[in-house]
């Protein structure tokens, strides 16, 4: 079956596994004329890579991305390289200049990023019928479904690798968002296995939001207040709002890895300076496409909007948040009533599940079912997923708030889009 | 934007608003030759009309559903009527009997549900520009994303009135999957405010599986076993499968209502007898799609899968489930590994929020923004939505695994379906 | 699979067969504020229902239209009834208002036609594995694909009865193509059988567009002008721009339907005043979707645009259609280059085959293969499919063109659409 | 909007302008198990590459694919190199090995063809507002529709160089069937300008399939049978079943080149083997989707089925088929009824136009639409594009067969596919 990210407006394709010659990215639907840089894309993707912090994984991709398609001006000095491509078939050598910078054109946005720090003799334990099974992986049901003809290598296309199409993506994405909306997308860890934060960003937001509410026009926090509040999380050891916490918790990764087990996380993923009145209503409303795309992460098990699960416990009286003519009070809603935004911050938060590669002997069986006693070989892992899924949860989120933006602008048949506050 | 329940194989289009004149839908894509009859559906249809229980809102709907296309059998006797439809329209009258029981053709089939139990005068207070604004509900955002244009009465199409459509197409659906894979979908409410049931479903279907489990052939849960836990859920004072917490929750229901407010609550979906490799992997993995269709629904907040949340504060040590030849020994991935089934009990649960509609003063403003007090006048409402939740979120889950089932048909080049276990 | 008309922006989904109780149909993706009237709706079933002219099949039906959602004013004594719609069902009956007149509100349109003129007993023949097969229909591919779970009665679904939700669908698109752009859609017969017409309908537009082709802004002919000339085509014995041609043709018709034969059409369906720029490029270009949506109805055998086939034996010097500041000089192109509009007249040809079903003995087989003598015992029908097609047509046009709009406004940064000429 | 070839089970995304880095290919929906080899695709590149035969543009490009992701063995020496792809970004190179030969997984396939014989200096005469238009060609639509942010060389995405795309995907759909239903794909032109081919492609299908009917299994022709009208084919001057005519054509084609003028073409693409009941009713019949996926393509301007408009001029008496025990006799409806297959050969026809690139002055405007008499000042391009479309318009065609074909499957309750005939 097709499947994409968003869509059917803006939506990412994307293709390639952890260990196969590269993730390759397809972007369509940004309107055209939005200017798009390689190096600001780039940055995103450094967020996202392994190697990229000291919490995570030790295998060292660059990640480099080059642009193939869709973008153009007519500086093509400005447009073109300095980044090259070149690939040798039957002995012959062709190479091309890739795209640096330039404005959309509408049209598809291919990208590229190779794989090259690859070990696949790492994984030789795993090979065929009387292959052994990683328990918490996709190994098992990969291999039947596939009826044995699966890429065993890292997880094959079900790697943490895969998420470098949603970056790509979400890169665009966020680049039109900011551009048309001032919208920003911002992230923080507020638990580690046991540990817990205190605060969370979803209360700085709001506070953010309440500081700068006005009842004349849109609340728009400004882009310096909200760069303060990044910088503060950049800061911390590991991306959080709280700094203590931050610490605590990476001091409680080092000790995990080296005890060969793994933890869980909880990261929250905000949107600010959302416009009022995105989303389809019912089976396809954002808080639907949400749902779906943050708790369709690999590794998330729960997904909750604004006060999430909090609310079970809840009279009406106490959570139905007040309304005034600048806008809610209180924010228990998340930003999404009847799954279409209210202008408020845009709040989510998902839990992952401790890294299922652990280096402590397991019960399993080989993917033939003979019972087994399992030990990892070898391998690199991230004991805590969550540390680098930041990015990508921001990513996500931008790619839906896009698709809902275009949706919502087709559906208006005055010009401009209309909006609820100010 | 074209939106419907699952797809692109199996899908369910609905049309209609809490106050217009009925509920239409059309099932697409169930193949040829399952036998449906309108009792049968009828049922399903009779555990989600309001009026159907004693927590719920005291409207009351029959709803009773007619078919107008996509089944047959050559026996006329036995395919029309007693059921008739009939219109009137510029003075003449059209009759002609309705589909009563036949064989999906695998074409589109139809169903309506007339709505005949409307006071629209309840909700004058709400018309216009100047109408007020419930807190919690969809009026301020639909009001000015429709520019005015909106039907004001009762919720319009964001009432709960719209999961008719869910409910006949996951009739429809769980037939199927009961009929191909002996697949059966239960439910039942663990919490309720503030209170909290002893035990889960989760636990009590991993009770029944292990009961069951056999290492020569995928396990298989007898039906009859399946039903005496169902008609647990069935006699208790609201759908649990904990009788007590469900007395104390139904006299807290009443209580609350009493005081004009209401109540959150989360509900348990579980299935049964689930084939495993079902689901596309990554974007449009049955774990994505299934935390889009059951976190989307109205008044959701939150969803899990499997262990959910509580896999945060775990070890990976703790939280793999470790496998022996018969399956999984455990069920915190809750039956889906990479987006995947694996056989294991499919497990979800949402928290809902308590429901918007309370009769107490709140804060609000009219849809111009002019700020008010409010005070409901009028109208009737369920105090806790999630009572008579179940049947809809069952049906959301039939429909997605249906999907699935018929995508996982597709990309088989041999005969049959592969499985894991057995 | 799923299966609609148009989309993803604006699409119909469309239910029913030949001899069931009704035609359900629901349009998704209006936006809100285009005010929808029954009765001009009813306007186009009606030049779309047999019976509605003398060279059509005998079958009466009214095809009366009762709207059951999405539209919606504050008025309820203009927005319902005094149309009525009613179930009987256990022996009690439900009945409503239906829809009269309102604005749309976003949300999906339901719409339903009831079948009452129906003579089952006419296709005894046809039932089972026994049952004889009709040359040229789609008895023996439904039967086989449908493993013997199919509707014989007059052709199931894939009877042209089924255009009854393309022409509810079109209904509503023109009437928005209309209020925004003054696109209005017309179409003409230009051969029967051998039978030509002289002169074509894209000439007349063409023609139009000449007279009225200005450089200073996009060219419009006023609505009284392309009245005058609907007007023609209404006046002739079959809608055509020439009436000694459509008084032949009436004739000729006549002529081979007492010979128990039919005959082969080819009609021409055109936009005026189209804006310039809709579609996208490439694999969803507007010609590729027109090409499926004409090219694919029922009984069509070719599909072109602007001068179509002709082209092939022409040189690029005496095809390419010069440009000068008001526009295009010829319209070779028919109206799209690159599948995107340009603002001349669109203009595309249909051949329809000769229908099926004739009264001469004809070579044929049972559905179990066994090689028979068929003749057709009883039926009606239609001797040449044409002559009422011209209204789906149309309708199918005006479904994508206004997706191609939606989906225009969609994409563009700025406000307001841009267009080239003027 | 997303757009893609096929879909949505089997579909084909493509990204890359004329003149970019390259043309970027990913294919979705391939079941895992089907063995693919980077040469074997090479081959159909091959046919449709530019430079690839005597009367094409002289653009000399070699066209070598590297296939990126989605393919698999355990045998890495056989799977990886020798091709290779690297890219030189911020200083440093990144170099890793592409996919040769592998198994599909069911993940998406990725491929890449770098562009790497540009002349961008050639198309200067064409930049910004005042740059010149080229009749017939989307410079002025696209210009418009992209606000500007059009890369105007080479006719950027509107290329024939796009059809890249639907060969990589197409490759990979007839291998799927022809391994799995021994379906083959050809074509062959029939018509240059005025000059007509003696006989057609259709006709000497039929032959084939008559030569080799039964009636106690589904009729299939044998691969030397068709290995041989292939090679007819390949050995004309152009590919056409009737070597004299391929002579004159290539004649004239050398003669309007050397005038500076250019010639339209039809084409005949047939499938042979194709199996029964291939094809979902009604909006998305393979008949609406061939329609729009040949008719469709660019420069195409009219697509015929079967018979196509010859239809017209018909009685049902001499066009109906006569069914006999073996299947139909004669074969006017091209092997589709009700939009499914029938088992007979799968019959279309397009028709292009001649080349809108012309070197003979004609009017046109600048793309601010300042009237100016243009004249082409350098640039290279094809004569009669019709001589190499015919492995694209098989690539469309084998892409949408494969689509049905898992569609097909997925409706199918009962294990293997159902069939007609035999």
């Amino acid at each position: 079956m097709t499947e994409m990210l968003g869509g059917p407006f803006f939506s990412v394709a994307g293709a390639g596994e952890s260990h196969g010659p590269g993730i390759t990215t397809i972007v369509f639907g940004c309107p055209p004329g939005l200017e798009i840089s390689r190096d600001r894309v780039q940055t995103f993707l450094d967020r996202r890579r392994p190697g990229g912090n000291k919490h995570g994984t030790p295998r060292n991709e660059k990640d480099k991305v080059v642009f193939l398609s869709g973008l153009y001006q007519t500086d093509h000095e400005a447009l073109l390289g300095p980044s090259t491509i070149s690939v040798n078939v039957d002995g012959n050598t062709f190479e091309t200049e890739a795209y640096e910078r330039g404005f959309t054109t509408g049209e598809p946005i291919a990208a590229l990023v190779l794989s090259t720090s690859k070990k696949s003799g790492d994984y030789t334990q795993f090979i065929g019928p009387s292959g052994q099974v990683r328990p918490g992986h996709t190994d098992l049901v990969k291999y039947h479904k596939s009826q044995g003809y699966v890429d065993i290598r890292g997880g094959g296309r079900s790697s943490y690798r895969a998420t470098i199409s949603d970056v790509v993506g979400g890169s665009i994405a966020r680049q039109f968002l900011e551009t048309t909306f001032q919208t920003v997308l911002i992230s923080s860890i507020n638990q580690v296995g046991e540990l817990k934060s205190k605060g969370s960003l979803a209360e700085q937001c709001q506070a953010l939001y309440d500081r700068f509410r006005r009842d004349d026009a849109p609340t728009i926090i400004p882009p310096d207040a909200i760069a303060d509040l990044q910088q503060t999380i950049d800061n911390a050891e590991i991306p959080s709002v709280d700094p203590d916490f931050a610490e605590q918790a990476g001091e409680l990764i080092k000790e995990t890895r080296k005890e060969g087990d793994s933890l869980g996380a909880s990261v929250e993923v905000v949107a600010l300076n959302v416009p009022s009145l995105l989303g389809d209503p019912l089976y396809q409303s954002l808080k639907a496409r949400l749902m779906g795309a943050l708790g369709g992460l690999n590794a998330v098990q729960s997904c909750e909007i604004g006060s999430g699960k909090a609310v079970v416990s809840r009279r009406g009286s106490a959570n139905n948040d007040p309304i005034r003519s600048s806008g809610y009070v209180g924010n228990t809603h998340g930003g999404l009533i009847g799954g279409m935004t209210t202008g408020m911050p845009l709040i989510c938060e998902v839990g992952f599940k401790p890294t299922s590669t652990i280096n402590k002997p397991q019960q399993s069986v080989s993917k033939n079912l003979t019972e087994i006693d399992f030990e990892l070989e070898k391998g690199r892992h991230d004991p805590c997923v969550g540390v680098r899924a930041g990015v990508t949860l921001e990513s996500r989120l931008a790619i839906e708030l896009m698709n809902a933006a275009l949706s919502q602008r087709s559906q208006s048949l005055a010009d401009g889009l209309p909006s609820i506050f100010g």
